[in-house]
């Protein structure tokens, strides 16, 4: 079966890379095909052959002879050592010019370590993001790629056949910059989506604790909500499972699974770094610290029985009004954790001198992916109307929408706190947009505490430089 | 000068060098003395020469020569590559037996890292926490080693000596577990001092805004709040800084200092690391994110003009009963500031085999540091009565008064919420109390949404298993 026609190759054919190597071929590209058991190769091309030009290939150094120079090898295995593992197999086999293109969730920090030391070989490493899921990889996922400008120009018009397409047609990849820089904004896609599913699950809760609404009623309006400003995958998909009854109980399904949100490493990721970058992510932080919550169940169990509130259930006259209510404020928190989310891209692409195009970014997550959104193509507007726009918040129609649903989004917030329902992700964002919109913030005090107890120093509002008082002296002021 | 007889030695004589060089010395050690520049050595025995034995070194070898066996040498460097830059410096003039103690801020897994080292060499690394600043360094800080009880049987009597004493006369000295675990907890300390301080901030935004109150009337409110249950160094200090006048300008202090908030590492870390371990510690990273928040000075002049509620002030007799709240709210929210930073300590100490005991941890922080507070004899008590309480929420006594403040928690958060001032560390506070209350949690809708679209699986209530719904197909059920 060996030749050296395939465009390009995959190794690691479990369900991703599979699905990728799929799409491939039936776009009309030649793909080699990898697995460290071969049986996976075979039974790919057995079940999918018909779909297009698979080289399957059973040695790492057959699978690289399989592929035209410059060599397009990408890499679909769990992220983290087995990525260094595969490309400790790989790249001595490879020529300077040649790809390597890491499709898997890596940390942008790995991803900045492996281009490295590629380079050294005039090896390109391609960290790349992919969202969507199977299902995405299938059909056309959203594609982040970073990496070299020479690599994307060879890779990026396969990219761009393979991946989805907006509703205007343009295709959802562009390079987003150098080496980390694909796998970076991947991951703060997937804190993004954190904050989106926190957001929603508080809303979940709203309207079934203080409206007195039924999963099934729940579904109703979700499925409403997606048909206007909100419309957007997560909210489709929300109606689909509150709607599910479960077959065996014939209860709704989300009142028999259990209440513990699991999750794996890009949220936590998107908070860490964004503590090392100084940018507020509030609501993501909370949406990563809500799953761990719920995963703690000897806390809860101790914690039952804790005084709350009475809850005071809503008239059915009342509960319509509230419903709209919490839309706009889903809709503004929603627009907070995006701010939030490009404020830390635009730090990154600073930090690591990407030169980050956001606006781009946003319009290549209106497909393929899982926060995929109307809502995007706004977010894209804002940045074409202004590449540097200091804050999503500063652009004029989001200011204006969310000033429009700020005292809706007050109420639910009220209602919230009197009646018990937690909303972490809700109130963070409230209280982000509150502070930033602050004249003055209690910073100030802090500043002073600091210096009091250690000696920091502070500025002053009317006159340059650093200055300290001498608290435990006559509490004069001196320069510092 | 030199002499083989110094029971410890410094070097590293900045500021807190210094002072813990002459706490030592006051207490009846023999100190030998070393610094980089061997000018600052001169002044300090210049200076304060008749305080103690003090031994004035000019090289590594006679500062390691002056101390007698096993040596006993602290390093108060900046944390980071000074100290790995000293250990390198020292460590092969040492024997078999010695300690180094590194009073910095270390990260504790760099700390781990060196006490691995060092180990091979059969010399003790002890991290160490130090907290109380320049103040507490000279006159009693509050001390948390790490490294092996070998060293903490030569070290700890001395650190004893030095060490603030607790109100029952308690050294506030532990030796808190083996390696990294004092960095450790010294790190939690600072994030609970980042929440302790934020909610500060927020209760004082609270007064001035929605109260109407002066700074030189909330001082006296602090004041007041010192004699009872909030009976604390730092309310005690925010009372001093608010009534505090500025010289230049005549007005308030707190209004002529920028309210742009500075931050070091240890904060941060916090909240890195508790995601790291999946612990909710939402009152700090909302602390430091307000922080942040506060410094990024162009989002907050793009913002400034977003809209906001009508700020309604309170009557003077409300304005009362509102205070009356506040101290509520807050001392509630502090509750759950330390829960989470004990969950914290409880989990790293789980990870890294610590065996920490969280009531000693309290007991020793209720003297010479930043959060010494009445409050840690209560939290000493409820771990005191119960080793291994699952949350200090589910202590009896911290559950009833978290009960009985939580209507007024709630009225000063709705008060917030209308009125439009940034509350985080209190909303972050109640979301996480009525989470860990709540009988369920909409974790459920969140794992049926990750089943959804990424066949990530879901528990369920009624029977083991992990199990998927078929969501494409028929939507039956199938075994994981």
């Amino acid at each position: 079966m060996s030749s050296t026609s395939a465009q390009i190759g995959v190794t690691g054919l479990a369900v991703m890379g599979r699905n990728l190597a799929r799409n491939f071929a039936r776009n009309g590209y030649t793909v080699a095909l990898h697995n460290r058991t071969s049986a996976k190769t075979r039974a790919l091309v057995e079940e999918f052959g018909d779909e297009g030009d698979f080289i399957a290939t059973e040695s790492a150094e057959e699978f690289v002879a399989a592929l035209e120079r410059p060599r397009r090898l990408v890499v679909m295995v769990k992220a983290g050592e087995a990525t260094d593992a595969v490309i400790k197999e790989f790249a001595p086999l490879m020529e300077p010019g040649d790809m390597i293109i890491d499709g898997g969730n890596a940390h942008f920090a790995d991803t900045r370590r492996r281009e490295r030391e590629l380079r050294e070989q005039d090896i390109h490493f391609v960290g790349t993001g992919v969202s969507g899921g199977e299902e995405g990889a299938l059909n056309g996922p959203s594609i982040m790629p970073g990496g070299s400008p020479e690599s994307y120009a060879s890779l990026g018009p396969m990219l761009e056949k393979i991946s989805a397409k907006a509703e205007d047609g343009a295709p959802c990849v562009t390079h987003v910059g150098a080496d980390g820089a694909g796998h970076f904004v991947k991951m703060v896609h997937n804190g993004i989506e954190y904050a989106d599913m926190q957001l929603i699950a508080e809303a979940y809760q709203l309207l079934r604790e203080v409206a007195g609404y039924s999963p099934a009623q729940i579904a109703d309006i979700f499925r409403t909500w997606n048909t206007g400003r909100l419309d957007s995958y997560l909210i489709e998909i929300t109606a689909e499972v509150l709607k599910h009854v479960d077959a065996a109980t014939g209860k709704p399904f989300v009142d028999v699974v259990q209440d513990q949100a699991e999750q794996k490493g890009t949220g936590r990721w998107t908070v860490q770094i964004a503590l090392d970058l100084g940018v507020p992510v509030s609501g993501i932080a909370e949406a990563v610290f809500a799953r761990s919550l719920s995963g703690h169940s000897e806390l809860r169990a101790a914690s039952q029985g804790l005084p709350g509130p009475t809850a005071q259930q809503l008239s059915e006259a009342e509960a319509g009004a509230f419903a709209d209510q919490v839309e706009q404020a889903l809709y503004a928190s929603k627009i907070v954790s995006y701010t939030q989310g490009f404020h830390e891209i635009a730090a990154g692409s600073e930090e690591y001198g990407w030169d980050i195009d956001l606006g781009a970014v946003a319009a290549i997550w209106r497909g393929g992916c899982i926060i995929r959104a109307a809502f995007l193509d706004r977010i894209r507007a804002a940045y074409d109307t202004r590449a540097d726009l200091p804050s999503l918040l500063s652009d004029k129609t989001f200011a204006q929408e969310i000033g429009a649903a700020q005292d809706d989004w007050r109420a639910v917030l009220v209602a919230a706190t009197r009646q018990g329902v937690p909303t972490p992700g809700f109130s963070a964002a409230l209280a982000y947009y509150d502070a930033l919109r602050a004249d003055r913030l209690p910073a100030a005090l802090t500043q002073g505490q600091r210096d009091y107890f250690g000696a920091h120093t502070y500025r002053r509002t009317d006159r340059e430089g650093s200055f300290h008082t001498l608290w435990g002296g006559d509490r004069s002021e001196v320069g510092a």
